[in-house]
């Protein structure tokens, strides 16, 4: 028997909307549809008086209230809006925010985890100079990213790259560093990928040299060519967990909050294949000019809705990028797909107005620049 | 049906009887006590060897290491001993250690909530001028109480009481302090109970003017006369939710820690009683020089023992105390509890040695400067 307790629904902090990033949409995914499988219903609210609409509920029991926080963001911000309100935050962030104004529930990434994985994975394949790549030293999730790193990798003073200056300068700095390199970590996928880029200009063998990982695991690491092992970090459990501890909490009164802390797991790819990489030396190399750099890379920007497009996209939009990526013209492209051409051009528009670009050959240009295209196809499949 | 994983057997850190607290019995008693509910083995060990010695049931499945930790110490040091092994550490602890190397699980007694609990209170119940009492700014877990205080009772600069040069001074500090006084939060009830012998001795009607409430809830608290309020943080709730933890770590693998934060509860008595009260104002009393609250409080010493006795001793020890707190002999005693002399002396002798007393008259002074004998006698019953 469940008790009606663990029935109460679960309010949503929308103002998340500010932020959306794949990996936001990735825990929302998980919290909804577990949510709906347990018959819990989920409220979005975005202020006191969407609270308040619901007030007979509330008045029965005191519920949960889920809130997305980014990195250095405190929770005390987006919560002073339901301030007296009978709810109990339960927070998503990769650590805690202060040790001692700890009155909410978490639902957290196990950096430190993470790092364990990387840092191993990287070491039995034979690395023995390690670097960290692309940390923002702004943001407090990656400081305590850096310090798990010098603590599991265990060296003193590791080689860390700082991306204060923007990914053009923090590449060129990891491209003109004399020290050998064999096994790099990036803070995350999206700055693997531009990394890789440079480097398949520098030396088309690199990945029998260096490995690489990224963290936060993405589809679009999976659809790049090398493929890049990633660190997942499990958002969607993460988010189906939210409901497990919005039950825990209506289950056992003896307990005021409560922290998960998700495991992380190891996506394995070709950029960790090699074993015993001798390691890059890259300042043997022809340079490349920042300009170059900036060339090379300058589309990442639509990194993150390329992400969410692949993950939540209609099959329709997957399939026009390849066919976009093929060279094929709408008509082949809606012929193939037995849609109308006008039903096409629709979703070309929308394709083209996500993007900010002017044609369907940008598009394709863009694509093929950061997709390998069977792996798209088979992605579909 | 339950998954035999949560079956396993939990592994107990045995080193903590270096600190044979009463609050470190309450969660191991709450931990057996569930674990023999749930059929689950406990172990204690106490080094490396000793977890050995249960190899044959690791190699199937890795369990839990419970881990009983002082306010500074950290959980490394502790773990240090078992390295390597399939354990995942369980720690007893007031807060996180390192919110950068957080890679165990943790039951947590809910600080922060605890003093909202007790600012909470006094303020309901009139108070206006609120300070906190006995604060050792070395421990780690004092300094997070005086963190809360600031910030839940909204002062800039509370008045705090340092410990740092004993109880003695600490006390003497209070009593001539010119500010008035109106509620008192005492760092534990340890710490409460001399102070309120030396109010006795200043004004017998301190109670009514001043209200005073102690943290981590005592028998001792309980049977003083007048009785102190105190603010339970449910010990015995942490360690049953410790087995519960044992089993989610099991069930779910997607989880790689949990913090269970337990909530507190306030034990309303007698010196809270007093709505409004007016303060003390203690600089214009007569004053009390340090070695006559040495003479008054010197005792206490002898606290914890007694609080452990009250807790777990057998009724034929607690009626022995109550016969000396009446001043009967041996022999009338030894006759009301129907046991033989030689018998009861056995038990006095024990006594003794456990208080380091020489007499019986001794132990009688002791027990009724500290407790009332008809809270006794009702406890007993």
């Amino acid at each position: 028997m469940v008790k009606r307790s663990e029935r109460m629904p679960i309010f949503i902090d929308r103002r998340m909307d500010q932020y959306p990033t794949c990996w936001n949409r990735a825990k929302l995914t998980g919290l909804v549809e577990e949510a709906a499988k347990r018959r819990i219903k989920c409220y979005f609210v975005g202020s006191r008086e969407d609270v308040l609409t619901y007030a007979d509920e509330l008045q029965r029991e005191p519920s949960s209230l889920v809130l997305f926080l980014a990195s250095n963001e405190e929770p005390s911000n987006l919560l002073s809006e339901y301030v007296g309100l009978p709810l109990s935050p339960i927070v998503f962030a990769h650590h805690i925010h202060n040790m001692l104004e700890d009155e909410f529930s978490y639902v957290m990434s196990d950096l430190a985890g993470a790092m364990r994985e990387a840092v191993g994975l990287l070491k039995a394949r034979g690395c023995r100079h390690l670097a960290l790549f692309a940390v923002d030293f702004k943001s407090n999730h990656d400081i305590c990213r850096v310090e798990s790193f010098k603590r599991i990798y265990g060296t003193e003073e590791p080689l860390v790259f700082d991306l204060g200056n923007g990914l053009v300068d923090c590449i060129s700095e990891l491209v003109s560093c004399r020290d050998r390199i064999d096994g790099l970590i990036c803070i995350n996928d999206f700055c693997a990928l531009p990394l890789m880029r440079v480097l398949d200009r520098l030396d088309p063998d690199w990945n029998a040299k260096m490995l690489m990982l990224g963290f936060s695991d993405t589809t679009l690491a999976a659809l790049h060519k090398p493929a890049l092992t990633s660190v997942s970090l499990n958002y969607e459990d993460g988010g189906r967990a939210v409901v497990r501890l919005h039950r825990m909490l209506a289950k056992h009164e003896d307990m005021a909050h409560l922290h998960f802390i998700m495991k992380s797991s190891l996506l394995l790819r070709d950029t960790t294949e090699a074993a015993f990489p001798p390691g890059m030396r890259f300042s043997e190399m022809t340079p490349v000019s920042d300009a170059e750099i900036f060339r090379l890379i300058c589309t990442r920007k639509h990194f993150m809705m390329l992400e969410n497009l692949l993950n939540y996209a209609d099959t329709v939009t997957l399939r026009l990028m390849l066919g976009l990526m093929d060279g094929k013209t709408a008509d082949s492209i809606s012929k193939e797909l037995f849609i109308s051409k006008d039903g096409l051009l629709y979703h070309l528009r929308k394709l083209k107005s996500a993007f900010g670009m002017e044609n369907a050959k940008e598009i394709a240009a863009f694509l093929c620049t950061w997709i390998n295209r069977d792996a798209l196809e088979s992605y579909i499949h």
